[in-house]
């Protein structure tokens, strides 16, 4: 197995390639160009053929790419021909979202409780809410794949340290703060506050340029 | 007014900068080095001073960086010092989640509204929630700075059509397709699903590694 380090943006561009791919096959599309696929994530198509190479390249040269084999393949790369038992800690607004999300749990991504430290509702949508007292018994009974933090942003940390220690390797993070977690954990960061700032910069930017 | 393009990826951090000088700000911190920001941002402090120079420098060499003063050109740059108003597209889950964040309220960026095909409250924490059908009345009478769309796939598209119609000319897109919008037309995406398939890539190859 190749040990070779992927790029981050390589990496960041799989989900992409892998959303598209789903689109075309629900189409009924058989195959694909890198040149198309290169015209719907806007980079070039080279650099479309490089990305693969990392994975071992997938194309016929002078035929593109045949669109199920890929969209199974990159279905292996990104780990989505599996199962994975969620957590959410966090019954608010953006937790009790999340557990009605119902495109997680067709891609494998079943949320299986939510914990909080002031439970309003003992379930939501089917799943239990427990208090935040119980999680350590939960965890150690049924384990966890990925926890999802949608704390408040001053018991996020709290929340981190203690799901690490409970032996969660992923943590899918909603709160507006940074974690430290050690090397052998994951975090993905969805950082809304921010996207909404590039939001405003690049309002004022355009409104800046119409007032020259 | 330099007409200086500056990089994606130093428009992606400044959120981030903020957000960091917002804290030292809070825990009244007064100052602050370029490598200490660096540290924060996983950058060197070469970068940092480089990213602040596009925009006229800041800070006084050997002496770092004023800590209110950083913030507030930051808030200035990113269109934080003024307010505006955002209508939500979508009075499911993610939309009733958006309406009830107190930290964007507080940043200046207000909900106004909510649209729905389906009104089943008429209000949300104070906000009215209205039949899409009233949208582009609401819209000439109130104005719209940014629209949030918060709906399913399937009408997320013909959503920010109507919008960009409308005038709207920011779009926040927490749907999972890529909006085609006018050139004056900004929008920023919130890619969920994205974010949680990086966070399953990155599981299965700590679980490679571990097996070899």
């Amino acid at each position: 197995m190749s040990t070779k380090v992927i790029s981050e943006a390589v990496i960041k561009r799989l989900p992409r390639y892998y959303r598209y791919l789903e689109h075309l096959e629900q189409e009924g599309v058989s195959k694909v160009s890198s040149g198309t696929l290169a015209g719907m994530l806007g980079v070039t198509a080279s650099q479309v053929r490089q990305d693969f190479c990392n994975f071992g390249g997938f194309g016929q040269h002078g035929y593109g790419y045949d669109v199920p084999y890929l969209r199974r393949k990159l279905a292996e790369i990104l780990g989505l021909d599996r199962q994975y038992d969620m957590i959410i800690i966090g019954a608010g607004n953006i937790g009790r979202a999340l557990a009605g999300y119902k495109n997680f749990a067709a891609e494998g991504f079943k949320v299986r409780a939510l914990f909080d430290i002031d439970v309003k509702d003992r379930e939501i949508g089917g799943i239990p809410v427990l208090g935040v007292d119980k999680l350590a018994d939960w965890v150690k009974e049924h384990g966890c794949d990925i926890a999802v933090i949608a704390t408040q942003k001053s018991v996020a940390s709290d929340a981190a340290h203690q799901l690490v220690a409970l032996g969660v390797k992923s943590l899918w993070n909603f709160a507006p703060i940074d974690l430290e977690v050690p090397d052998d954990v994951s975090v993905e960061n969805i950082a809304m506050s921010e996207s909404l700032y590039v939001l405003s910069y690049r309002m004022k930017t355009k409104r800046e340029e119409q007032s020259k």
